[in-house]
């Protein structure tokens, strides 16, 4: 089976906003083990929009469509690929039924634009939408299937793993099962080379890494008649990988954040966590807040970004701000100490560091972070110089300081259990 | 003139990293009035590349790649131009000078295939690179010109613009000019209906909208033989829209973000701001000084999301908090308040919510979020109700208290002001 993906917006061709549909969209299909040779982006544009489809459907079998089923004029994605089909756009019951609902439950009166959205080629199943108003679109034609996929990524998002997927799935013969070994602490030169005997003898299962910020994911898949098989294939190789790794394997399932890993390492052995930030600004209490159930281990987060706040709410000494200033492994130990005190938590982060683009000097550099990690009152504090731009930086320092919390929580942990 | 994007490079087929170049490169040459309406990703294949290149060759002037210049054996970019184009790759003396030099200074010894980068189709120019060993190559046939640039982002941005905006720039006759108005508080289809005369009416400066979490921006564009004249075009348009979306206009220009408009505001006004957070656990404060110069204003960040830091933190009192509940309007309000008296801060901007997926009942469901914000110790409190995953409720709280906070600076500069 072969897809191709075509993303339609203006605003891409512009640059005004990054690709992230594509790659979501590729990196799901080639879980499944479905080819995909291209990706192209076209404009709100009708004319090209019908030439893209025609090229495409000679080629795939499977086109996958992201953005332009919105209220507005200029989209048009639905109204291409009904034309391209030969097929009316005909309103469907269920997605009116619930783009009234979604303006009934906000009190807002929709606009008469709004009911274009409940349209779908005739033939064509529309795709719950749990996030939005448009609904997405699956078509099957004799020769291909065209799937559409409102354009912003939260909406296409949930809707390709709650509705596409399993549909793709259930288009496959054999399935195609993946777990995913999520390392730390291990750069991917290094994580490749410990693993390269296994790479190359690699036929089903199938290995292969990636690098995320700070982070390295090794994918392991193998393909079968049925998951139980599939399944079967692949323990025993994640099994080998978890040895070789050990420590530094923080989680070996799909859906499991470094963040989650830490809270359920917190939560099963009754901890509780604060953060006192000052660069990454809540950056890292709103990466713990994001998964859920986040409640039951973390306390609260300090965003201490002046100085007289790290003194005042995590109790920073003044002459320790004065003697090395708010950039220092000092600072960052005392807030890591006093943010653990202050909050009564067991484990307390802490982040301090020069963002850039402004503040640096010849000797604290824009990209000098400190970050620390208090557990039971002992402090470890790590001297880090990232490059990138702001956020780049900032968000290199939010992921480390979680990498340097897991090492001195599974620290004191394996202290308490075994002396 | 127009050009097309071509990016090669398997890791984009399968999603393992984000298409930043291609929204880089369209988002550059869009500011220079080149149209572009094709972006397509080929795979490291001969074949595929080839077939991409006669499309692409046929419709489009300028063809810029990405990608596949490195050192590798599938590294083949340039190898396909040159045979696309049938011309021999030669040795260019500068490049395997600069190859040279890129080694020695960092003491390691190259490869034989490191040699292979400083070939180049002959008659094509080599484009320096300041951060890595591939140059860039411009190669002008008798239909077409063809752009290579490396793929690593941190290469191909500085190499854009240092060496291929002044060589597209001069290939120019006019000029595009575009000012962007940013709108809160109306959705999209709304804000268009309020257009639609303008919009109908365009021809150059032409007007488009896009939709943002919350967000409307409004993109006015218009074509002339120079700047001066292009934006003597656009003013009368954005001076239109900005009078009929009056004060939900937070900004005008490109790069002002609602928390830099609100940064600016306070700053302006000599106010300080600080944030008390609970569902959306930081990403306030983190949206905030993920603005550079935030330090002027923002004071600091409580993540209150256990009922006790609540009350320890941010002063809520118990008895609120038993009678009311942690999700209810009157502990958004003294949220604000006691976090503004806390902090000492003239603004104050707090949230509480149920973002989900547990946690709703009939009472109070998932998606109730309440916002505050406190200014001069007078509190205004909005109940909202959002639907979406976890983080769309977080990311749609957070977006609607910096709106909300907005609004209540603005009444109360207007208020001093004006009485």
């Amino acid at each position: 089976m072969n897809a191709e993906i075509i993303c339609v917006g203006t605003e891409l061709l512009l640059g005004n906003i990054i690709n992230t549909n594509a790659a979501f969209i590729a990196e799901r299909i080639s879980r499944l083990g479905i080819e995909c040779y291209h990706q192209c982006v076209v404009g709100d544009n009708m004319d090209r929009a019908l030439a893209q489809l025609k090229e495409s459907s000679a080629r795939s079998e499977i086109i996958i469509l992201s953005g332009g089923l919105g209220p507005t004029e200029d989209d048009m994605t639905k109204e291409a690929v009904a034309e391209f089909c030969k097929l009316p756009l005909i309103e469907d019951a269920v997605s009116r039924k619930s783009i009234e609902d979604y303006f009934a439950k906000r009190g807002i009166e929709p606009t008469e634009n709004n009911w274009k959205q409940a349209l779908v080629p005739k033939g064509a199943t529309a795709v719950p939408n749990a996030n939005g108003t448009a609904p997405g679109i699956i078509l099957e034609t004799k020769k291909n299937t065209y799937i559409l996929l409102p354009g912003p990524p939260i909406e296409l998002e949930a809707m390709f793993d709650d509705e596409i997927m399993p549909y793709l799935q259930s288009k496959q013969d054999g399935v195609l099962f993946s777990r995913t070994v999520k390392i730390v602490g291990i750069g991917e030169s290094k994580a490749e080379t410990m693993i390269k005997d296994l790479i190359d003898a690699q036929s089903n299962p199938t290995i292969a890494t990636y690098a995320k910020t700070a982070e390295v994911h090794i994918r392991v898949t193998a393909s079968a008649s049925d998951e139980k098989e599939a399944r079967k294939l692949v323990k025993p190789v994640v099994k080998e990988i978890k040895a070789r790794f050990g420590e530094h394997v923080y989680a070996a399932e799909e859906g499991v954040s470094l963040e989650k890993s830490i809270i359920d390492l917190l939560e099963s052995n009754k901890m509780t966590l604060s953060t006192v930030e000052s660069c990454t600004g809540g950056l890292i209490a709103s990466s713990i807040v994001s998964v859920s159930g986040a409640s039951e281990v973390f306390k609260c987060g300090l965003v201490t970004y002046s100085n007289k706040s790290k003194r005042k709410l995590a109790g920073v000494k003044k002459g320790t701000l004065d003697k090395h200033g708010a950039v220092s492994s000092q600072v960052a130990t005392e807030m890591a100490k006093g943010g653990a005190a202050v909050t009564k938590s067991d484990v307390c982060i802490s982040v301090t560091g020069i963002a850039g683009p402004d503040g640096g000097t010849e000797e604290k550099p824009v990209g000098l972070v400190y970050i620390a990690c208090c557990v039971d009152g002992k402090v470890k504090v790590k001297e880090c110089h990232f490059s990138g731009n702001r956020n780049k930086i900032r968000q290199l320092s939010a992921t480390n300081a979680l990498i340097l919390a897991r090492e001195c929580i599974l620290e004191y942990i394996s202290k308490v259990h075994f002396g």
